[in-house]
């Protein structure tokens, strides 16, 4: 790390507190669980909404991205829209946001996201990003469900991290409310980096970035919700990554990057999701990543753009 | 309600302190009136402006909203454009920012707006709005007018809330100003709800909304200016609102909602006002909503657009 | 001035207090100098970014101005984009963003812009800004250079303001940096009020005022970026300014202010830079300005449009 420390769990500590501040404001409510952890409810019974799905991208991305909702009248029927910007993506994107953290537990199915997964380090991903923050006090994690962790898992959790069960908050909204649609169309920024990590780009090369998408509509139904807010990315997003390294190699990223360059491009996701009857796996991760993209080689000044946003399939996934 | 108290006077006077604190930044001044009262002169003597009026709307709405500038290159002659935001807005518009109570005396004429209204609770929709703020030591009440208010209205005010004139903040600001023409537009989405609540929709169903207007040019003349306004909402305005119910309520919603649907559209807003020789209270009350509408029910997911911008319209009146 | 003082290098202090405490956030470092001087690497050998570049807006126009990326998918190639805003548009641009303070030193050439400048008050400008700042504690100079400035700088800026070196910040970014580029584009609004002064518009008559422009690609060469960075006001800038008097010199401001006006216009900045053989101020100063501007004479009401964004030049210029 450079001099001057980043502290994501500080940050998305200190925006959970505030967003406790404002829990009627933001339709949220705070409890404490069996175990004397923090529970946020953020959209399950609570209604949620937005302004809370907004400060839950804060918090994935450790305090590191700067997260806002835009009207584009170009946007056709779909104006709102979800931009997120972070100047230390790697950090913001992969080493917190990514929901890479398995925390599921008997039939309690959950990924969990934020800066908790710096303390954990269990994922294969923390053997590249150098990221430490060994005097953590505190920590948060993000789980895209309906109900708040089992005692396991925050035990589980605690053990990972080395705290204490009431130093951990857990944020839950389910995929199918109006927070969860803004929670995943936030993470428009993240997939662009996820897949360029599976690309083999490298990683210290990325460093800034900006991502748009369109905000779907929640749907009651659980593979309807995933089905859009995986769409909205997928044929609405819109990225731009600024990378140091050679030209060649941007514009290699830039062309492989988009969404369409996936086998499985061109269904909605949810119809994709039954062909391979559920089986996440099956599914070709290349899928994952925004519609259209522009790569800024910044030592060499050029700037190298693919993809494009597919109107046809935003109007048939999204309503 | 649920837990987690909303304090929207506190929030507003959070807001006023800021404000105060970089009176020369928003080109306001703070003073006081003859009973003690505060008075914050916000576009009358002073020269006010587009930063000033978007703190305004924040006041407006309880601090329970979001507002935003943002150009729009795709909205043709008006590409400045005021957009707000709101996970509570029926606290926010209805309780709060819409300009409901009547505080004129002899030859001033006001419409209080702001939270000061969940205080004094004097109007018919009070009766819907089961919010209650008990414990407010403080209050703040904006005025679309030139003048701050006489004695008798700081003394009604201080009566119907049972706070002292001390504690009250009087904002003002003529229609005429660029801190009035960012404040009265920034009225987009109060207009959808209060239209809603008009055709009968449950104020309880809307849980989340958005809107956007482009920002019209001050106007010396105070029809003119008035007529601006109004049309940047009626002919210009998007609103985008979450409601929860049923697909059938929420589609009857849409196609009621714009403001095509009612029988004086089709005029600039200072011809129709004319014709009526100035009988305010003669105008259809459903000409005043945005002009295009998008209504999600997120019980069902599906989402129901009516109406349309009309540039036409905008380009007549907004000069 | 009214009452309510302006503070700007009070409020540049404040965000560079806050810019150290989020360094790594923003990637930049915090060090001192040789006299004892704050020296901020926002871009040279620290990587900056987005996110430092629109901080040093902030601090350039004296905390006078609210600064914001947004993504627009009408803007063709360059969708992310700068937008800026004051409502006292000639302290925050003329009084403090303006680079208009000769700061070079044998081969350091650099043009302070800042705050700092309204302490100096050695530019001809200020005979016509009253604004003084008596009591200031600290100040803040933002250069566009790749190194911080030599010991005589630093007492040369200490002598002009009457400041111990130990109470002056040095923030510095190259033209080529990612900071850099935003730091530049962010100046959108200012080269307008700056032509505005040139046609001897009365200052004080420009009230309120908004820019935006698109964010080019960084170049390594200097001539590229500096090309870039001005090709993106020239010819992909948009401003509104408000201003008081007769509808008259509103209308005979737009005419005159876009840089189509300029005998100049229309080379990518770069050439037209080499075909005066590097000689700076042999190009026609009246280039320096948007694209497109909107005049609004709050007055009379009346909006006056004139100019419009050069496509073909900008993808000649912005790669």
């Amino acid at each position: 790390m450079r001099n001057g420390q980043a502290f994501l769990n500080r940050n998305a500590q200190r925006i959970v507190d505030e967003m406790i501040e404002n829990a009627d404001r933001l339709g949220i409510t705070h409890s404490r669980g069996s175990l004397g952890e923090h529970l946020i409810d953020a959209g399950a019974k609570q209604p949620g909404g937005i302004e809370a799905g907004l400060r839950i991208v804060e918090i994935c991305m450790g305090g590191l991205g700067t997260v806002s909702t835009q009207l584009d009248r170009s946007a056709g029927r779909w104006p709102l829209g979800i931009t997120v910007r972070s100047s230390r993506p790697v950090l913001a994107c992969l080493a917190s946001q990514y929901a890479g953290w398995n925390l599921s537990h008997d039939k309690y199915f959950a990924m969990g996201s934020g800066p908790v997964r710096t303390l954990a380090r269990v994922e294969p991903l923390f053997e590249e990003i150098a990221y430490e923050e060994p005097n953590a006090r505190s920590s948060v994690i993000v789980l895209e469900t309906a109900a708040p962790p089992p005692p396991e898992i925050v035990e589980k959790v605690s053990r990972a991290t080395g705290l204490r069960a009431q130093a951990l908050t857990f944020i839950y909204a389910p995929t199918q409310s109006l927070t969860g649609a803004v929670q995943i169309v936030g993470r428009v920024l993240e997939v662009a980096l996820h897949k360029a990590h599976d690309l083999k780009f490298p990683l210290d090369a990325i460093v800034d970035g900006v991502g748009y998408a369109p905000l779907p509509a929640p749907h009651p139904d659980f593979l309807q919700a995933m089905g859009r807010t995986n769409d909205a990315i997928i044929y609405g997003g819109l990225v731009q990554l600024f990378v140091r390294g050679s030209a060649s190699d941007a514009k290699a990223l830039a062309e492989q990057l988009p969404s369409r360059t996936s086998r499985d491009y061109g269904q909605p996701f949810a119809d994709i999701f039954k062909k391979f009857k559920g089986d996440f796996y099956a599914i070709d991760p290349h899928l994952f990543s925004p519609a259209e993209v522009s790569i800024t080689a910044i030592e060499s000044g050029e700037t190298f753009r693919s993809g494009g946003i597919d109107n046809t399939m935003l109007e048939q996934s999204l309503g």
